[in-house]
């Protein structure tokens, strides 16, 4: 069980295959969020139609609501939300420092407040693997602590011992065989904390390792230094799953430094804001340019928005705040970043990955992107 | 064109066909409320695989977003909104009295301040009728005045007076012969006033006859006591509309007194809220009572929200405000009345509609409804 066959590589980048109960993760791949056990606007038929191989779920959104016991007792994430396909959940670290009204980290756990009720919780390591048991995900990820960007060295070495400490207690408390766990490696960006990080969390052992506390206000070029550093420490047997990376030219540059796995709220919550990806870099629809503008999202879009609706018309449902143009702007951007993961793993395949990411990159500045993404709201 | 054929009668219901432009109306029918060229929430292919023949379209939200000068220009609104069967577009008028700042309403037409931005327009029966061709609905309605209930007589004669000659101007206007033109019947509760306006419209003539200004306060008795006034008097040869009606048990009451078409946003605004139809009265999902309820909505219905999806779930949608609650909620509830209308057909058709009727009203009310429907915002 999550057998890592590594199939083909090119110019830096991989395809692989990730073998979970729930189907086959072909790799690179990007995962749509489904927060709260469903993806924002769209239906698992839907997520399926545009070749989703696997969804991530929130730890720290689903225990405070329905909570795990609920999702148990419907017999699982997966049954509970009507999806078969493979389920990612994260540990909830991530939601605990950013959403939630914070009380106190100490190395046990952290005591927070929910952002639902204002409910006092204490989240730790074991608890965090219980719950992702219960959720009964394909994949699970050891909670870990992440600071913010700027870091100060001390403070980031602090978050990565305990996140150090935390993996540990994760591996022993994790007890599922139908369950992968991934390390994260936190270290902000710091080279020598980031290297370190990695090395012992390899020494734990991990089915996949993540890089954490990126896409939290650091540069391009920051991002893809920090890979850069990482790639030759990871494993090259192993999935690598760079966490909250969704801009498309971000993706192709992380799967060019080796990167497997993404998954970013980016595509879902700039679709119900009318921010659409296109080859030619990203529009938005609500734009008054747009208004008798009879052609579809993107001409060389083959998704259900695009087949069937003009950009004047997606504009009009936007103006009228219509739950159709989140849903057709949802879909659009989904299908683009997974389509663009496929066509990156088919050119890996192909030996022409090089070409292909110049290509793509070239066309995607063309008119310049004007997404503005705030992380940390997943 | 506009052939309306009766096929069955039984127990004063009728079953029969309307042939439009784009389909074939099948009758008894439900039509889903698009308001601003969607269905709140469906997609068209959702909306066909439902079983919907026909839509109704606004003239009064479409005029001012996002004009008909743009839907014409799309190629209609049908091509506009991407749906390929047939549409009602209504006159603008119901909206004009309930949603707008009226400023003026004398015998020209109707001085407004729009409701999404303030702005002076002024609504004539040809204005209207010029819109509704702009629209290119394959069945336009007559412009009409609707008073509040409870309405002094002299109130309601006045406003049949205004609409019978506003009723006139829009048959004079009205040129597209691919496009069938309603009149609709005012009066209020008052049965001579009911009569006599029904006679001078069908004076006048037109493809269809709509029965107006009901399901605006009046008791259900009250209502059905107006369709028995009027059941003689329109022509059999026509269709008969029966406006801003659709709660289960006044559709089936509403057929039993020979009417053929129905819309209302009862289904989708109650399926937005939670609230839903099933064969034994409505349930609100959002109950406690169902958190840890892992059966569908309805064991007797086979839409997708039940095929697929437990009460505890779509529940936990609508708890976490996510838009698949509204989704699924509404493609239930425009099912089951869609799906209602259509075995009232097939019973109409067998010659079994009494039993339908006395079967479908005891399983409705065993458990009540606790529906409240608050009629004016369309």
């Amino acid at each position: 069980m999550f057998e890592f066959n590594l199939l083909a590589e090119c110019g830096g980048a991989r395809a692989g295959e990730f073998v979970t109960p729930h189907g086959v993760i072909e790799t690179p791949v990007f995962m749509p969020v489904g927060t709260q056990a469903a993806v924002k606007a769209m239906s698992p038929d839907e997520l399926a139609e545009i070749g989703a191989h696997v969804i991530l779920g929130n730890t720290y959104h689903l225990y405070l609501r329905p909570g795990a016991g609920i999702v148990a007792e419907a017999g699982g994430l997966h049954k509970f939300m009507g999806w078969s396909k493979a389920i990612l959940t994260d540990s909830g670290g991530f939601q605990v420092f950013s959403l939630a009204a914070l009380r106190k980290v100490t190395d046990d756990g952290v005591e927070f407040r929910s952002h639902v009720d204002g409910s006092a919780h204490f989240m730790t390591p074991e608890l965090s693997i219980d719950v992702q048991e219960k959720l009964g995900s394909d994949i699970a990820m050891c909670f870990d602590e992440c600071v913010k960007l700027p870091a100060e060295e001390a403070a980031s070495r602090s978050a990565v011992e305990r996140t150090l400490k935390w993996a540990q207690r994760c591996r022993e408390r994790h007890s599922r065989a139908d369950q992968a766990l991934f390390g994260i490696a936190q270290g902000a960006l710091f080279d020598g904390q980031r290297v370190e990080c990695a090395r012992r969390l390899i020494e734990i052992g991990f089915e996949g390792y993540a890089i954490g506390g990126l896409s939290v206000g650091e540069s391009a070029d920051e991002m893809y230094h920090t890979l850069d550093i990482l790639e030759p420490e990871l494993p090259k047997g192993s999935p690598r799953y760079l966490m909250g990376v969704g801009m498309p030219d971000n993706i192709i540059e992380a799967v060019s430094r080796g990167v497997d796995m993404f998954d970013c709220v980016l595509p879902t919550r700039n679709g119900r804001n009318g921010t659409l990806f296109t080859s030619e870099g990203s529009v938005n629809i609500k734009n008054a340019a747009y208004e008798r503008d009879f052609s579809p999202i993107d001409a060389a879009c083959e998704c259900y928005a695009c087949r069937n609706f003009s950009r004047a018309y997606i504009r009009h449902l936007h103006k009228a705040g219509e739950i159709l143009a989140s849903r057709l702007c949802t879909w659009h951007n989904l299908h683009f970043l997974i389509n663009l993961t496929k066509r990156a793993r088919a050119a890996i395949i192909d030996g022409t990955f090089r070409d292909f990411r110049a290509r793509f990159l070239s066309s995607w500045h063309r008119n310049g992107a004007d997404d503005v993404y705030i992380p940390g709201d997943a």
